[in-house]
């Protein structure tokens, strides 16, 4: 992962923390394709599809981080990074089959490959290794933390499904799918280094503090971008969460300033899903002239903000963690 | 639960069983309806519409009896009945999706009524509410069977995918995908039993093959009788393998004894997938042709011999899961 920041040449606080963690991140992918070998082939091809797609593997950093920082064992920090890392593409495969994605990370995605059924079923076996790499440490802190965040997370999910189409949906609601769906697992991916390095509660609530922080900024720029981003930059099919319905931080913010004409053709093409090829076009119009972009950045620095307060100072580490949250914020993947 | 043997009016083994567990059972249905809940209400309405829709809860039933055996801790069986029941529960929502099928015990599919969407989600919301069961539980031993078996079901069940409308499957890869799908949970179900009661390896040992075995079998009649069965008394729609073109017992039974029309008929059926209304029928009537049915109990015999043969003598518990051995063959539901 060689992640350089596209404006300059300098390398991003995400290149420098994979630089940090190199040895450890070559352990965790090695573990990675370890642990998603199977007897039955097409697991291993379905999945190394996907996880050989790439990623920014901002999760398992996160775990390796926070453990490195509180002086915790790496090797268990290996193994539960690649469980938080299995937990999210686990999530990913049924998020694909959920919103019928036919692209992902540039690609097509898999379940257009190999279709929803082996999607569903890898997606369940993947998750099931997560667990058995739990387990195979053997902490029930550990265990606790990452099963709560899988439950929390398919909430996360069920209620974004509910909210879909619903152009009532409030900041809050948003607010409370993308802690489920995304912050969730941040929070828990940092929460577990200084639970295995030991640390006192206060140092494990900050840094899940932060975990959580850092999520959901990462998701409400995530949303932004879908309306924003350059397609071939994001690597992703942008204007996905328009033609499904999602009613994400742009929709909701442009809906606070729509006027009656602008409201009809959010409730047509979001709530009533009627959408002709030149919509997403408009929307983004939309999105512009309300300077929902500026809004949603706003938004998202009151996270980081948050994320940034809960860091301990002085290390490199910690400079890094603090670093990335601007660089969440600045991307333009 | 009430199950009756319909051909007369005495009381079933499975029956006799749930008798035998009756407060425990009810222990267990009360922590299920309590760990389904959430502040999501979709959740709570989906998983309650699929268990509620009844089920013989087979799985749940045999951690009691295994538990109760050996005299093992009630109230760590009940918590951990209720997640080897989630578990099942997660994967009947996925298969669902998978197979697509439209009626599950008699009543629309949860998928057919609430979406592929949410029962993906839901499916893996429920698992994961299964380990936070087991992590409230507390052991390990415990965690590692059953994320083992989790792993397990879903290499099954993709190789069952895998195999789909290949005419060349055998015996020997049928078994090994029901070996996964189905008797892997059973075998954990059984096997938490004495793992929690303390009992030393040897018992474990023979707990769980019992458990395996009575799997084996079950999926067995399962499959056969989904030629076989008339669709009122099961409960699901018949012929749902033949339309799905699985591979399963009776279909290769029948292919080792069929002649060069019968093979074009398999061939176009099952492996091109190109089937009119009258084919339901006319496989129906090759498998009766070569006595098939009776095949498939016989192979499930070898393996109810087998679980027979792990059991302890003597208790009434004992008893029963000795008679459900022989019900698991005779039923027509």
């Amino acid at each position: 992962m060689q992640a350089q920041d596209s404006n300059n040449d300098r390398i991003s606080p995400l290149g420098a923390l994979s630089g940090l963690l190199d040895y450890d991140m070559k352990a965790v992918n090695a573990l990675i394709i370890e642990h998603m070998q199977s007897d039955v082939p097409m697991i291993p091809q379905l999945a190394s599809y996907l996880i050989a797609a790439g990623g920014k593997r901002i999760r398992p950093l996160l775990t390796l981080a926070c453990t490195k920082l509180y002086e915790g064992d790496m090797g268990r920090a290996h193994r539960l990074s690649a469980a938080v890392e299995f937990i999210h593409t686990a999530t990913l495969l049924h998020d694909d089959v959920v919103d019928d994605s036919a692209e992902r990370r540039g690609k097509p995605s898999a379940n257009a490959v190999f279709g929803n059924e082996a999607s569903v079923l890898v997606g369940d076996f993947l998750f099931s290794r997560a667990f058995q790499l739990m387990v195979a440490d053997g902490n029930l802190d550990v265990l606790r933390i990452l099963s709560d965040a899988s439950a929390t997370i398919s909430e996360g999910e069920v209620l974004q499904l509910a909210t879909q189409s619903n152009l009532d949906t409030t900041l809050d609601d948003y607010y409370k799918v993308i802690k489920g769906k995304t912050a969730a697992l941040f929070a828990a991916a940092c929460e577990v280094g200084p639970v295995i390095a030991g640390q006192d509660d206060k140092t494990i609530t900050a840094t899940r503090a932060y975990g959580m922080a850092l999520g959901m900024a990462f998701q409400i720029i995530d949303d932004v971008l879908d309306y924003a981003a350059d397609q071939e930059t994001l690597g992703k099919t942008v204007g996905d969460d328009f033609r499904e319905g999602k009613m994400s931080a742009p929709v909701i913010l442009a809906l606070q300033e729509a006027d009656d004409e602008e409201k009809s053709f959010w409730q047509r093409t979001i709530a009533d899903r009627d959408q002709t090829d030149a919509d997403l076009a408009h929307a983004q119009k939309l999105i512009e002239k309300h300077d929902v972009i500026t809004k949603g950045m706003a938004l998202a620095r009151i996270y980081t903000k948050q994320a940034q307060d809960n860091l301990p100072k002085g290390s490199e580490l910690a400079t890094c963690l603090n670093a990335l949250c601007d660089y969440v914020i600045d991307r333009n993947y």
